[in-house]
């Protein structure tokens, strides 16, 4: 396996179906870290946030037989729109299963992307339960959201764009839920730039990867009290794997940081991020020191929010 | 007068104190107006809004002793920070005078640019008066925030870098207040691209341009009471007989036009706009078989606005 050729083949893969998302910079934040800020905007890609990249890449490694057949998955996230337009961008029915209390609005955009909705109860097991019935029912392909090498491959084309612009970057910051992200990222460290450092960036309430570091195997989070709703799942065995080898550290931030964050993002980049998004910059501001003089590259996830709980 | 000239020479001289803003587009929003939109997104560029094009050029077409002497306006929105900051970019001090009523976050916004405030009654005649005495006194040279050749040409940057980026738009559409910027965006539209056709967007509450169009002379705006608080203005001698000329027509939108606009623009493309900035779209939404099937260039003016105000 070559990791470069991977990430290679997985952007060429793409081209068509994704943004090459811009890039921003803002002296005024450049002034409050002591640093160099590239905002790598995932919140600008189709659906909103960087899962377009990786469900589109692993539609796409389906043969046409596995396509014809669909892909499932459970999520209630910003999963679910991207598994749902991948799909239908490729001919391939997507089935999301979703548990009956997700938000309205969550139900309606994936619907809009031409997903097809099965409700189920909103615990673990029945999302898993419902999905199998669906696999056996339809033949569909199960796609997991962060759990699959196609999926953080076409992630790490996102590391890949943001370190062909600037390859001087000398670190990389990104939010970390289930580890897609980060796994990609740091796969992308290791093909393109010079070997920059790459940091997650956690909610403190729900620290998973924090202590998964810690204690050398998957830890699960007792609460999921954080309003970054995006990070609070737990991570898998390939991407621990991958975080465990190539990611140095994993910063953790309080509500009340992530949510300061987010208002310089809005106010100063003048673009719209969902809480998860700002986790990273908020370990930027809470560690100063750390990113001192640097160029650092800033993930920002994703931009679905609803305007009518921004926390300020 | 060559108008191209004029043109070319302004973006070489803006070259490093503005930024070349990016243009976005949405799959989402052309469905909905059935037409192709390039989003020119002046609320990236510094400040916050388009109004540094225009004050960076009116500064720096002064001598180096009127530059000693300083500058002084009086502006209590966007112009007011642009020429605070292009003030102090040039090293060239900017009084800024402002009614005393100004909110708290505008008047800290100047400063933060260097600008030197005075503040004064919340009337025309003070601030023209407060002007007046500062000019006496310091020697420094007016700068109209809009009325001036000098800075419809810097404003007019921002329709050479959109035309240049896609030379086959059709129609142009840009939110009029004093009239500044869909003067130079006209202007700009004489000597690139393909000789699209400018349209003027203003909220009905405030259609003085709308109705100096009809009357053929300046009107004024009986009552200021509309969301857009960047659109309040009347026109000058100098922006009418430009609007005139070479606006095809002013196209009128009301509040909840405006509203709905704004948050279509922050929900798809993920970005802070002013509501000033939304009329623009507004006025697409509203006359779809205008646009309908063109390639059409959309203004967004700005993106200063106090989070805590937003109408949704």
């Amino acid at each position: 396996m070559d990791v470069y050729d991977d990430i290679e083949h997985s952007a060429k893969r793409l081209k068509n179906l994704i943004h090459h998302t811009p890039i921003l910079t803002s002296s005024a934040i450049n002034e409050m870290c002591k640093a160099t800020l590239y905002f790598k905007c995932e919140n600008f890609q189709k659906t909103g946030s960087f899962k377009m990249r990786g469900a589109s890449n692993a539609v796409l490694q389906l043969s046409k037989e596995q396509q014809n057949r669909g892909v499932v998955t459970h999520s209630s996230g910003n999963f679910a729109q991207a598994l749902a337009l991948a799909g239908k961008k490729s001919g391939c029915k997507a089935y999301i299963v979703m548990p009956k209390n997700a938000p309205d609005i969550k139900k309606a955009a994936v619907k809009e992307y031409g997903g097809i909705i099965t409700e189920c109860e909103p615990t673990l097991a029945a999302r898993h339960h419902t999905a199998n019935e669906i696999q056996q029912e339809t033949g569909a392909t199960f796609v997991h959201p962060y759990n699959d090498y196609n999926v953080i491959l076409g992630n790490a084309t996102a590391g890949k764009e943001l370190l062909e612009a600037f390859p001087s970057i000398e670190r990389i910051v990104v939010p970390v839920g289930g580890g897609g992200l980060v796994s990609g990222i740091a796969l992308s460290a290791l093909s393109y730039g010079t070997n920059p450092t790459v940091f997650g960036a956690e909610p403190a309430n729900v620290d998973d990867a924090f202590r998964s570091m810690a204690s050398g195997h998957i830890e699960q989070n007792a609460t999921t009290n954080t309003i970054a709703d995006g990070l609070k799942t737990s991570l898998g065995d390939i991407t621990f794997s991958l975080i465990k080898t190539h990611v140095t550290e994993i910063i953790r931030v309080s509500e009340e940081e992530i949510v300061a964050a987010m208002r310089i993002i809005w106010e100063r980049l003048k673009i719209i991020v969902e809480p998860s998004s700002a986790v990273s910059l908020a370990a930027i501001l809470t560690n100063s020191a750390k990113f001192k003089n640097q160029k650092v590259g800033v993930l920002l996830s994703g931009g679905n929010i609803d305007l009518k709980k921004v926390p300020f």
